[in-house]
């Protein structure tokens, strides 16, 4: 796929998603076509999916068919939205992809990662080409995400040792793969959008 | 699991559903608890899928979105219809299960049969004790299907040469599982049923 491909990860109140329009703005003052989108969501279809998932008691589903639910939502976002940005030249942003599902359904709710692995490897098979890890403290990033309103608490209502073992679960994530730059996540967001200017500048052509 | 678990295959219009409704009466009047379900759907999370794929335009998911779908709604379906039912000693009848999306998606929408096998293997994992195939000529099939009121035609409008693919590919699976019995569905319903009955009675205790 030509273009360029980032995706921007973290726990809930990271800022992931202030720091996403932060950055489009910046590359589109540059000139820079840019999608900026997000999962669960991202597409027609995949926000339908993503209504599915997060309305609703936290043992609505069953975590192997929240990871099923998940991957169809990502395989519509991947073939309407991300695929055909990309194919236009674009910088494709996404709040959240594929290492959320590792995170979030793989670890934090039992062990299926490697149900995760597998069925990513089987029907999405694609990865960004630079992944920005916002790192926080868990009780910052949790008081910040419950001081947001908003219907979707659902993983938010987890708790600290949820947000904890997250943290930890995306922290040995980046470890692993050369495509992700840790951002400390702690600051304003002036001083975290310099940071991740710094990480992303090199991509650019 | 405890208890027998049946399914019934076979192209629209071949007469399934009767046939289930009066399996199921035959069975209860025998004294055996029967659960008598049906996918895309059977629990109530895995119907508000089914609406999602069934509705809207025949080409709103790709295919392999849609095989996504159909397995979260079958991993829904399986936990909490299927499985407490077989738990209970109970005879499980589902109008379609797994069989369908190696048809339906796996064959007649391009050749997805390693990704349908390869899912199901790693979110399901689970076959039926007995397949009941109801073999039709499809232009019959067809055109009862399409006397049926109701909104559901997404896969009916597919036309007669995707019903004469679904055919032959539910005949080609039939040879391969010992699992399947091929029951001739032409003939009125209690003729149908006697046929039905006989394949059915060997699995009675």
């Amino acid at each position: 796929m030509a273009g360029l491909f980032l995706s921007l990860e973290g726990i809930d109140g990271s800022g992931k998603s202030t720091q996403g329009r932060l950055l489009a703005d910046r590359l589109r003052d540059l000139g820079h076509a840019v999608t900026l989108t997000r999962e669960p969501g991202g597409s027609p279809g995949a926000e339908e999916i993503r209504r599915l998932v997060l309305e609703g008691a936290t043992d609505r589903w069953s975590p192997e068919t929240e990871i099923l639910l998940f991957t169809a939502a990502r395989r519509d976002h991947l073939e309407k939205t991300i695929r055909p940005a990309l194919g236009r030249g674009e910088i494709v942003i996404t709040d959240r992809f594929a290492d959320s599902t590792r995170i979030f359904q793989g670890i934090t709710r039992g062990d299926l990662s490697d149900t995760v692995d597998r069925l990513h490897a089987l029907m999405i098979g694609v990865e960004p080409d630079l992944t920005l890890l916002f790192d926080l403290d868990p009780a910052t990033g949790l008081s910040r995400a419950t001081a947001r309103a908003g219907a979707e608490l659902r993983f938010e209502d987890m708790g600290l040792g949820f947000q904890t073992r997250a943290r930890a679960g995306f922290l040995e994530l980046a470890a692993r793969h050369g495509r992700f730059r840790v951002i400390e996540a702690d600051g304003s967001p002036e001083t975290v959008a310099a940071r991740v200017w710094t990480a992303v500048a090199p991509y650019l052509a």
